[in-house]
């Protein structure tokens, strides 16, 4: 189970992150998804349905047009699996206060993403906002 | 082997980071301690030595007098235990350019420990600075 749940997590983040196929999600992400923890995302503590869900990705692409991320480690237990990853992209706007610099940024973060049922119920997460802030304000282009 | 490791890090937490006992440290860390990222961190990319692993901890615990790491959840596999936590303390100042303003915090993160032999040989690790210096900055003692 463990190791179908890291195959799913790779082909959610790869489908609907990366190649922005929103259509894919309802075949990850279960009927609710709940953001226990995410400090900066408007929707933390929030259970989205899946046009909710869409929503968020979508603002997080109108943020980062080119977003990526590059997962560097999957650890697996039961129904959780842990992913670190580098979250590159260039910065569009979007994001109150925060001029849009089109600055390249990569940005690390560690995410733990909960299933039920090989679906993904929801996640809990920390990206490293001070080194992404400071990055579209001094970084060069 | 995951389930040992555990135990392990639950009691290198408690002992060594809560209760600042860190002539235990060697009970639990390895001959040598990579920071494989830890961004903020001033050991960041090292491989600390013992002495320099307690400097490390000495540091935090000046900073942060009452420093405590309450752990949320555990997630293990093979080499690698996984902690999310939320640091509580009082902010006694330490951090260059940020003014000991004695406010109490409370901060998420995740780590990642790398375990080899059942001892601790590192850690990668995301605290969410932003928060830490909004809240110094701003909450009320």
């Amino acid at each position: 189970m463990t190791k179908d749940n890291k195959i799913i997590l790779h082909e959610f983040i790869d489908e609907v992150w990366n190649k922005k196929n929103l259509d894919t999600a309802d075949r990850f992400i279960a009927s609710y998804y709940i953001i226990h923890s995410d400090p900066g995302d408007q929707w933390e503590g929030q259970s989205l349905d899946l046009p909710t869900f869409k929503k968020r990705v979508l603002y997080s692409h109108q943020i980062f047009p080119d977003l990526h991320f590059a997962i560097k480690e999957t650890i697996g237990e039961e129904d959780k699996v842990v992913i670190n990853w580098d979250l590159e992209g260039t910065y569009n706007g979007g994001i109150p206060n925060l001029a849009a610099t089109k600055k390249r940024v990569n940005v690390p973060g560690i995410t733990i993403y909960y299933f039920a049922n090989n679906k993904i119920t929801g996640h809990r997460q920390i990206i490293d906002r001070l080194g992404f802030m400071q990055q579209i304000a001094t970084k060069l282009q």
